[in-house]
């Protein structure tokens, strides 16, 4: 496989959250010759939607995605304002040239066992936000979570259901393929092969390590962990994927104290033998 | 749906393993009425096995299973000690009178991010464990385990994927479904359908917290979570499965710290309201 060079990563900024802005982290990706970044939205608002774009642009990155629209099920209804919204997030999509908008779906409402009813909410919730972001030309890409994220952050949790969704949606939606969420998924290479080059949108790649110490933020540098994360790249580009290794580590036990320098230097060293 | 008496539940003695041997264990189950037991090995091991199969028997509890036979990938390949100790694993089974050996298969070898190498070890360590079962007539269930444990415990993580294993091995083999690994999955009522009475051969319960805070041992009460237990014990019923509902809680941070006869009240008290 070789793994990548830098220019075939983007730094997703969760990576370095609790050290950078988005302009820091700007800077420190040319500083390290990384190809791209994916801001979220509280870092990208921070900055400003209209400088961020300029920075971007001026520092000659691709933006491999923003994080993140989605959460529609949290009121148990799909209120105006999750709507508007989503449909904010996709213009900030479009204003910074994102390759997609990763959506993050939302786990079950407040004080509901229904998960039949979240999944109902969802798929609404995507179908009117993609009216919107088919006007635009942003692709909404799903992104499964880890099952352990089922209740709390995200009822889509195999890349089997999400292309299941996208089927029933139609064109300009498809998924955020996330090594950390679909690793363990035996059906994960078949699914690939379904999504194909068009529904694959965004790749992002750290690792799960053995012990997990918390369920949300011990994710792990690639290599660090036990995901084979050069086969399923493989499997990925040879649908055709040609987007970015999208590095998003939540790490608040050791990436998230560390000098965020040493932080890309490791990133960019792993992203040559690990991936 | 109305829930269950205790005659219809069973207790998994991992439930109050901090606090109580098996013989404790079976004594708790007469006071409280709880109509099964389900011992995990090292308890049965320290009570002796045939001193164990005579108080159930006197005690007059069903068996709802035996936890646990499998681990199987430990060493990346499958010695003559592994497969010996599965062979006791379905004697002992078929001693204390239990419905089923549950089989928790094992995750990746260790060092390995060889997920079908994983995969090969398992399904030739059930067959190998399947060809003296049958022989002896007892049941082996695999229990797909929550896809966080994948890499560590179980790389068997869904209901689809167990039950295709079991369409390969043939007769003999079923599914254990435990509500906690499996009730996030859109795919279930489908698998519960597929798997028919034939194949379900145990059903555990016990709950998904919000927050969770350990990845191991820190399940929930019937009632205390997000899961829908009614929903899927109807389905599993419907197919015809008149087993137990066997209580499994890892509980470190609650349940284990109580005095273990309020547990199992607890646990008789949710049979009627949560299941």
């Amino acid at each position: 496989m070789g793994g990548v060079g830098p220019e075939r990563l983007s730094l997703n900024t969760a990576t370095v959250r609790e050290q950078w802005g988005l302009a820091q982290c700007i800077d420190g990706c040319a500083r390290h010759g990384i190809g791209g970044i994916a801001p979220w939205r509280d870092k990208l608002h921070e900055m400003g939607v209209a400088a961020a774009a300029k920075a971007i642009r001026e520092a000659g990155l691709t933006v491999s995605g923003l994080c993140r629209g989605g959460w529609f099920t949290a009121t148990g209804t799909l209120g105006q304002e999750v709507i508007d919204d989503n449909r904010r997030a996709v213009d900030e999509a479009a204003e910074i040239g994102a390759a997609c908008l990763v959506m993050v779906v939302g786990g079950l409402p407040d004080g509901s066992r229904d998960l039949s009813r979240a999944h109902a909410l969802v798929e609404e919730g995507l179908a009117r936000t993609l009216d919107h972001a088919r006007e635009v030309g942003m692709p909404v890409a799903i992104e499964p979570l880890h099952p352990m994220y089922a209740a709390d952050r995200a009822c889509v949790n195999t890349m089997r259901q999400a292309l299941d969704i996208c089927d029933r949606l139609g064109e300009g939606i498809g998924v955020a393929c996330d090594v950390y969420h679909v690793w363990w998924d035996p059906d994960l290479y078949d699914q690939i092969r379904r999504a194909g080059r068009e529904r694959l949108l965004a790749f992002h790649v750290c690792d799960w390590l053995v012990p997990t110490r918390d369920l949300l933020t011990d994710r792990g540098m690639m290599g660090d962990g036990v995901i084979d994360i050069p086969r399923i790249r493989a499997a990925v580009e040879s649908e055709g994927f040609g987007g970015l290794n999208e590095v998003e580590i939540f790490s608040a036990l050791n990436w998230w104290r560390r000098d965020p320098d040493e932080v890309l230097a490791t990133m960019v060293e792993r992203g040559r033998i690990s991936c």
